[in-house]
C-alpha cells in the first residue's frame, strides 16, 4: 500500500484562516513538504508550524525566484522524487501550500509529476483574494456581475483590456509592476474604486486606496478594482 | 457598548471546510442570523448546526426566491432591523454565510445595511470555486493566467465573449441555463475542456464532464473551464 498525497491550502497567512480539515490533516502528519524561496524562508511553514508534530519529516522545496522556467522546474521534479520516495514506503505526505493549492498555489508543480502514480487529496484553502476583501470591508461581486482575476506582469494594452471587460477585478502579483499598473487604471479612470494590499491578515498588513500605495510594492500585494458603487442592496 | 456584526463564510458544504476562526466565533455566539428559502430550509445553518450552542438566540432571514429585486430587499430591510435591535443591547451578532461573505455571498445586503452604524468584521470562506476545482482535481489557473468568474444568467452573447477572453472561466448559477451555456461551449470548441459538479463536498456531490451532465441541472451547481492543456509543469 502506497501513501496518499494531500495538497493543503493554509490560506492567505492567519493561522486561525486554516480550515478545520487542514489543521486535522497537518496535525496528524508523519511527513510534510512545503515551498520555501532559495535559502530564504518558508511562508508555507511558518502558517502551520504550530501545528507540526516534534518528529514530523520535512521535504524542504527551495523555489528559485526566476522567471526562467527551468530552475523551478528542476527544484519540483527533484521534490517530487523525494515525496515519492516517501509515498512508495506507505507513508502519507502532506504538502502545504499558501492560499489555496489550485488557484495559482504551488502544489499543483508537484500534483502533475504525481497524480496519476499515487492517491490524491487536495483540500482547498482561503484565498488572499477573499481575505483581502474581507479585510479591506469591500465586496467584491454580486449577482451577475463578472469578476476577472487579472496578473499584475502582463503588458499594459493587455491590462487594459481585461480591467475594462469585467465589473470587478482583482489585479495579484503586483510587486515592481505596481506604478505601471496605477497608470493603467488611472487611464481607465478608475482610481477612485481600486484599492490595495499587502500582507493581507498577517499582523503587519497594510491597507489603502490604491493612489496613496507605495511603489514597488511587496510581493504580496494585491489590487482589487470594483466598479459598481452601490450594487448590494 | 454596542455589539460587533460578524459575517462569517462558512465554505461550500462540509463543515470540516470551515476556518478555525469560524469554528471559534460560532461556538461562542449567542445571537447567529442566517438565511433561509422562505419556508424551506437553511443551508447555511445546516452547515454550521453541530457549532451552535443550546441557548443560542436564532435570526432567520425569509429570502424569497424571485427575480424581481423587492421581495428580497424587504427581507434583508426586516433582517437589519432585527439584528440592529440585538446589536444596540450590546450583544455580537454573528451572520452565517455560505460559501464567502463577500464573493457573491448573502451577507453583503447585511453589510450593506448597517456597516455605517456597527463595528462590523468579516471572515472569509472557503469558495465553492476553489472546492470544486480541488474536487474535480482540475487546477484553476497558475502564471499569468486570466480567471474569470461569470454568472449563468447571462445572454448568450456576453457568455460567449467573456468564455473567450479568459484562460480559465468558472460559471456559477447554472441551474436550468445548463443547456443553453453547453451550446455556447460547444459553439466555442470547448466541450472537451469543461467539467460540471454539483453539490460540492456534500455526500451527494455529483461531479462529469459537462458533456455529460444534467439539462436542468440543481442550483448549487457549477461549470469549470480551464483551456490550457498541461501548463503546470
Amino acid at each position: 500500500m502506497t501513501g496518499t498525497l494531500y495538497g493543503i491550502g493554509l490560506g492567505p497567512g492567519d493561522a486561525e484562516l486554516m480550515t478545520l480539515k487542514a489543521a486535522r490533516l497537518i496535525s496528524a502528519a508523519k511527513v510534510v513538504a512545503y515551498p520555501a524561496l532559495a535559502g530564504g524562508d518558508s511562508f508555507a511553514r511558518s502558517i502551520a508550524v504550530d501545528l507540526l508534530g516534534n518528529d514530523v519529516r520535512e521535504i524542504r522545496i527551495d523555489v528559485p525566484m526566476k522567471v526562467a522556467r527551468g530552475p523551478a522546474q528542476a527544484a519540483y521534479d527533484q521534490a517530487s522524487s523525494e515525496i515519492s520516495a516517501m509515498l512508495e514506503t506507505g507513508l502519507d505526505v502532506v504538502v502545504l501550500c499558501e492560499g489555496d493549492p489550485f488557484f495559482y498555489g504551488s502544489f499543483m508543480y508537484i500534483y502533475a509529476r504525481l497524480k496519476g502514480q499515487f492517491k490524491t487529496e487536495v483540500v482547498p484553502g482561503i484565498t488572499a483574494m477573499t481575505a483581502s476583501a474581507a479585510s479591506l470591508g469591500l465586496p467584491l461581486a454580486a449577482r451577475n456581475e463578472m469578476l476577472s482575476v487579472v496578473q499584475g506582469p502582463l503588458p499594459d494594452d493587455e491590462l487594459r483590456l481585461k480591467i475594462s471587460a469585467a465589473d470587478s477585478v482583482v489585479i495579484m502579483k503586483v510587486g515592481r509592476h505596481l506604478g505601471r499598473i496605477r497608470a493603467v487604471i488611472e487611464g481607465l479612470d478608475l482610481l477612485k474604486k481600486a484599492h490595495y494590499i499587502e500582507r493581507a491578515t498577517l499582523p503587519n498588513e497594510q491597507k489603502m486606496p490604491l493612489a496613496k500605495a507605495p511603489d514597488p510594492a511587496p510581493y504580496f500585494s494585491m489590487i482589487l478594482i470594483t466598479k459598481e458603487v452601490d450594487p448590494w442592496l
